[in-house]
């Protein structure tokens, strides 16, 4: 929260024209509490902006600090050695299928922010540093304090950009099907499907001539 | 396929500038059989437009039809209306954490897809109705069969949208993590956690009286 003033978790995000959406009303929420839980069980977002006036999007790591973003590209280096970028990010949990009656009413369970804001480059060492501890916390919880910190080259040569948590919206659909009065008495099965991502065995890296134990942060993870 | 004139599948998609990265070029390929199994794999896909000259990422239902995906927006009704729409659709599979001995080479295995192009609506009833069933079977493979089919009033009310596979790239990273040469010596654990997405056991609607039995295509999926 470095240089930010804490604030208030049970407000609420500003609603602005591009987060209220134009119809399933009932679905959207700007309540920081549930936006923060759906940005931190995951780590992988969908990050749009505009290049050449045409849009991209490019699936990239991120990690939430307060009421900031953290973001670091794998992939659209290009875009990401931009100073300020204009972006729309995306993270999307998919909770389940919903299969009704008709054709018209399947839908899918799902837990979804969308942020539009401007994504900064962050410069100063320590920040970026912090940053990339973040993601690889996100990634695996504690993580960070068992690996060997980036050096001075390794921190020059990563992209990392913040994005602050300022015209955000959540959007969730749960529950079984909506359906048509008239449908119900049909004979096909109706209901939901739930799915979930779940982790396998861990698989050490080979070529080593006595593997590390594995860590209770994996272990918890594995399940 | 309609329309169309059949295309090798062992062909590649041609390369342009927006589909040939800047790095990890090795990761990067242009070949259709793989791309249709990324995006066969899937059906929820983040669409990204641009609205107002700022970008706008949402996920949405798609379906492929051979060299074609059908794109059903349960959000985003707003830009789904336009006849034309330049868009960017990004498919993403998660399949593993990827934890190196440096906080540098921490990474994601991961399988996607990006399909650059103008999503056009569709506004012929039957083609709509086609696409509506691939959407559906997208979700549950064979369930359009075991549904009702949507009427007119449905079908008015669906936004439908092609998007032809032209300009299209997939990438994918596997294997265990890359490593400095001079951390291999380190205590900490390495390689990579597999992340899957499974099906638990499926939630019949309630409020009838004799609810439908579990159809085929759905012990499969969650077995």
């Amino acid at each position: 929260m470095t240089g930010h003033t804490p604030t208030d978790p049970t407000e609420e995000y500003a609603r602005t024209a591009r987060t209220t959406p134009t119809r399933a009303r009932e679905r959207v929420s700007y309540d920081r509490e549930s936006v923060h839980a759906i940005l931190d069980a995951a780590f992988l977002c969908h990050l749009g902006f505009v290049a050449d006036g045409r849009p991209v999007v490019l699936p990239t790591l991120y990690a939430r600090d307060g009421e900031r973003l953290y973001l670091h590209g794998s992939t659209g280096a290009r875009a990401l050695r931009r100073d300020a970028l204009p972006v729309c990010l995306t993270v999307t949990h998919l909770d389940g299928l919903v299969l009704a009656k008709s054709a018209f009413h399947h839908s899918i369970n799902y837990r979804s922010v969308v942020v539009h804001g401007t994504a900064r480059r962050v410069t100063d060492e320590a920040r970026a540093r912090a940053a990339l501890d973040a993601v690889v916390d996100a990634v695996a919880a504690g993580r960070s304090a068992d690996c060997r910190p980036a050096d001075a080259r390794e921190l020059a040569a990563t992209a990392v950009l913040e994005l602050e948590l300022a015209e955000v919206s959540a959007k969730v659909r749960a529950g079984g099907p909506n359906e048509e009065p008239e449908d119900l008495g049909l004979p096909h099965w109706s209901g939901v499907v739930p799915l979930r991502t779940v982790a396998g065995v861990p698989e050490p890296a080979g070529g080593e001539a006595a593997p590390a134990e594995l860590p209770s942060y994996l272990r918890e993870l594995a399940g």
